[in-house]
């Protein structure tokens, strides 16, 4: 992709545009929060960045395309911040721990604006949701930092379940998500409280998965994840 | 709490009185799968079902009550198609089965309408939340029946978990409802498949849970879940 340059543009008029781009997704991002995300319009957004509404648009081809820049930018920021964490850990729990509790970090200055937000992307027919096509390459962003948490750790994986596992796991950080998003205490001291809980028990079901005793439970797991998963690593198909 | 019958009641007016609220409530229903839950005021439905606004206003304190009225309704009739199920199968997953695959047969007819509703009901603040405090009656009758499942089953729970399993799977019938929203299959095949394929997982790993080797596990399972559930059998407190 990219050896794929628009014509006209030169190194400089790249970053201008990726300036610009940002400014139009912060100052949408701070509406959002400001007015809620219903009541604020494109044109609004457009004035108070200091670009025509066309420009605005040229960026962003909606209010959704906006959200999904978000999207990308959070899973972004989380796999930056998260890399120091999983370069010092091997320890399985201690790497779901820290991957979940980085990511409870960088998300809060935004919980106010997911929170009002979240009615929207609860609808299925919303290319909000974080299932829909449109929220596939911030989903894949999302599943590739648990396959890291994974293979990087000391915890060995059943091998059935290896392919399907950091999906399975990104379901899991969407339930943490809801809980988030519900969550009404300071600093979402619940939901950090939650993962602090909950990955020491994830690290151990993973680690038992190779147990004699369980495979015939983990492949009806596995046959039961082929069928409801996208395939892995398969980008959905476009018509 | 029979016995508390309202000082003017005798039996003729308790049955017209009864019979007032569900036509209330049946014509509402109606209307929110014709004109969606937004678009419906108290107005309309009290007009449409031939009663005053202040009749229906005594019945139905609000849009929101109304919902509570269908959710109670939901879990009767779930209570009442399921009893034959349970009465004739001793086999777990058959039971977990039998019940699901009841629950979206009982629930199909209203699926047009939860789908549209359904982004109200995500809403944290609101109170047709499954996890409102306003929800707790029919959560209740929803866990009894979980509990059921389980207690006329042949297969034995791990003692740890007897007290909190009913609740978890409610929890992971909740899990199901998601889906069923986000299903756009015929007659909600994709979920009865996935009802299908979940049942003998789920039966599995209950009969596994009195393994010796998954005791530390389950210990921890339990834990997080006396921190996170509600006490079972309490309901909510009340200021």
């Amino acid at each position: 992709m990219k050896d794929v340059t628009p014509p006209a543009a030169t190194p400089g008029r790249a970053a201008k545009s990726e300036q610009t781009r940002t400014l139009i997704l912060e100052t949408a991002l701070r509406l959002f929060q400001e007015r809620g995300y219903d009541r604020t319009t494109m044109r609004a957004i457009a004035q108070e960045a200091g670009v025509s509404v066309g420009n605005a648009y040229y960026y962003f081809a909606s209010k959704e395309h906006l959200v999904q820049g978000f999207y990308d930018r959070l899973a972004a920021e989380h796999a930056a911040a998260v890399r120091p964490v999983l370069a010092a850990e091997r320890d399985l729990a201690a790497r779901i721990r820290g991957a979940l509790l980085i990511w409870l970090d960088v998300a809060e200055p935004y919980r106010p604006f997911a929170t009002q937000f979240f009615r929207n992307a609860a609808d299925p027919e919303s290319p909000l949701s974080p299932f829909s096509e449109e929220s596939a390459p911030a989903r894949a962003a999302a599943v590739a930092i648990q396959e890291q948490v994974l293979t990087g750790s000391d915890t060995k994986t059943a091998p059935e379940l290896a392919d399907r596992l950091p999906q399975l796991m990104w379901l899991g950080q969407m339930g943490l998500v809801l809980f988030w998003v519900y969550d009404r205490s300071e600093h979402a001291a619940r939901s950090r409280r939650l993962v602090e809980r909950t990955a020491p028990v994830v690290a151990r079901a993973i680690a038992l998965s190779r147990f004699r005793a369980l495979r015939p439970l983990v492949r009806q797991v596995h046959e039961l994840l082929d069928e409801f998963l996208p395939s892995p690593r398969t980008p959905p198909a476009k018509d």
